[in-house]
Formats: structure tokens, sequence, C-alpha cells
């Protein structure tokens, strides 16, 4: 690990790590007339809620690609609070401003507006985000994102880590009491986090 | 957790967890007839390779559902060893085995063919591959394959558990090196565990 001795493993005291900065705004009923209009756009059959699908045909990359399955499933999952697999205009509200802020972070490296960052930039995005990562963690990672060529995050997988990091190391951290990047952890407590932070 | 102090926490000792008896089989260049069959009528392009939608088109359980898109990829995913998204036919036959041994253990509990199994039909099924399962862990795996009734585990749900209990297993098992069912683990080696194992 690169960080030093006694260093907070996570990155800094109270940084971004949880969720972006200025993520998950208070909850009211008002929803900004922006995000009723996308709502509207992505909502093609009018049922008055989005499912993956319908959030697939909204989402391209910068090269008209369509985002993944797995990432639209996962990004429909996080705001899905009664498992239906649908999202209202309010939950719609929530992850457009998430996905907004992890975006904002995406496009600070990717230039070219490719939609694909490589593996330095990704190192300097998790930098932004508040980890230390090693350049071993920053390779798996992008491997783990691009199987065949190994050299390039798209924005829809970036999002997929930075969701997954997030879960994981909220999980580690409240098991992590001493906060020295260590825990001690049993068999089926350790296959319920694996298992439950999976999507 | 159930079992006893000094218990193997993950089973009978050479129990089956690492995959079922008689998976896997001594590879050879030779593909059983049924096997070669069985791939000629899921490979709908005639291209000599399946991907993970002519998998799915395949296989229905006992109600006439398709196979989750996850299932599927994940169950490409396991014997595609160029990351093409795609298998060949003697790729195919070992995962046409693997499902098969699962499948044998699904169907002892699932008597009424319907394809789906009930809490304490996964404990017995679990039991039977050598897990000793608390059923509070047990009622966690069914809400997490069940999000809205937390009441039953489809065959393509179920093979994803086992899937990832058996990963997840293999990853504990590892740097398990007193064999106490508990670990230490830093927080970039749980972060590789975690995101490697998923799909």
């Amino acid at each position: 690990m690169s960080y030093g001795q006694g260093y907070n493993p996570y990155g800094q005291p109270g940084g971004g790590y949880a969720a972006p900065p200025g993520a998950f705004p208070p909850q009211n009923s008002q929803v900004s007339s922006q995000a009723q209009q996308w709502f509207a756009m992505v909502d093609r059959d009018r049922s008055g809620k989005i499912n993956a699908s319908e959030l697939q045909a909204a989402l391209v990359n910068g090269r008209g690609d369509h985002f993944s399955d797995n990432a639209c499933k996962l990004m429909i999952s996080m705001f899905d609070n009664d498992a239906s697999g649908t999202i209202d205009v309010y939950e719609f509200e929530k992850l457009y401003n998430y996905i907004n802020q992890w975006l904002q972070v995406f496009k600070t490296y990717d230039q070219d507006s490719s939609g694909h960052i490589e593996e330095s930039e990704l190192t300097q995005a998790f930098t932004q985000m508040g980890f230390r990562f090693s350049p071993e963690f920053i390779n798996f990672l992008v491997k783990k994102s691009d199987p065949q060529t190994h050299k390039e995050v798209s924005v829809d997988q970036f999002i997929v880590l930075c969701v997954q990091v997030q879960r994981f190391t909220e999980a580690f951290r409240q098991r992590d009491t001493q906060q020295n990047g260590t825990i001690t952890i049993g068999f089926e407590d350790f296959l319920t986090v694996a298992i439950g932070c999976s999507y």
C-alpha cells in the first residue's frame, strides 16, 4: 500500500470517499425542473417509472456506446427503495445528482471527451476523491474494467468502480475500529459483506 | 455462527464447497455428443461461439422464466478464458458439466419442479454441499435473491449464489491460515477480493 504508517488508509479525513462532494442533497418534495425534464425524456413508456432498460437507452459515452446493463442496473438499484426494479421521479433526482458528481470528476480527466480514461488518469481521479491506492491496485481495477485490452476505463465502468469502492470501503471502515487499515473478520460476516455489496 | 469451537467453518473436510462433486472432469479434446448437441441448439447464429444472450434464450426455469442476464453473464465469464464474452464448444462442455452438478443438488429440493426453492430447502442444499450456515445467513441469501417477496430462490439465482459463495469461500480460505474461520485482512486486499470476485 502506498500510504505511510499511521496514515488514514481511506484518504483525507472527512474526504469525499463515502459519496462525492455535494451528492445526496437534503431531501424535499420539490424536484428540480432539470431533473424533471430528464426524467420525462428517459421514461419512454410514460409509466411514471424508469427501469434499467430505459436508463440504458438514454445514456451513452463519448463514443456513442450505450452504458452497460450492469452499470444501469446498479444505478437503479442504488435508489430503488422498494426493490421494484424501477425508480420514480424523486428517486431519479437523487440518482441524477449522484451521477453528475462522479461525472464531474471523470470529465476532468477525460480531456478529449472520449468517455474513456487511462490508468494514470484513474489514479488522479481516485486521488481527487481522497483515496491513496497503490499502482498495483489501480492496475487491477483497469484490468477488471477492460478485460480485453487492459488499457482504459469507460465512463459507465468508472461509475461502477466508484460505487463498488465506496460500498466496500464503507463496510470495511465500520469494522476497522482501530482505523489502521486492517480488520479481523469472520467467515459469514465476510460472505455477507462480499455478497451483500455485490449487485 | 452455528458451528462449534474448532469446527471446520467451511463444512466437511474435503467437502464439495470448491466445486460440486464431479465437476471439472479431466480436460480432453473430445466433447461428448450430448454437450455438442446442446451447443448446436444454443448457438443460434452458428458462429461457433455462444454469448450470454444465446445462453439466456436457451435456459428457462420450471415456470418458463428465462434465466437472468446476470446469471448468464456469470456463467459465460467463468469459462471465458480470453475475455471475449463468448465460449466455444470445449468451454461450453465444462460449463454444461458444471451447471449440471448444481442442478442435481437443486432438483433434489425442488420437488414440484417449479424452478424455485424455499429457505429451509436452501439450508438443506448448502448442508449437502458441506456448508454449515446460520439461519440468519441463509435468510440474508434468500432476501438478496428475492428482494421483493423474500420467500424463494429461483434456479438461476441459486447458481449465482453457489458461484458467489464458492468464490468468496476460496478467497477466504486462502487467507485463513489458522483454519479457524477468522481472517485479518488489509484495506486494498479486501477491496481486491470483494471487487475481483464480483461479476
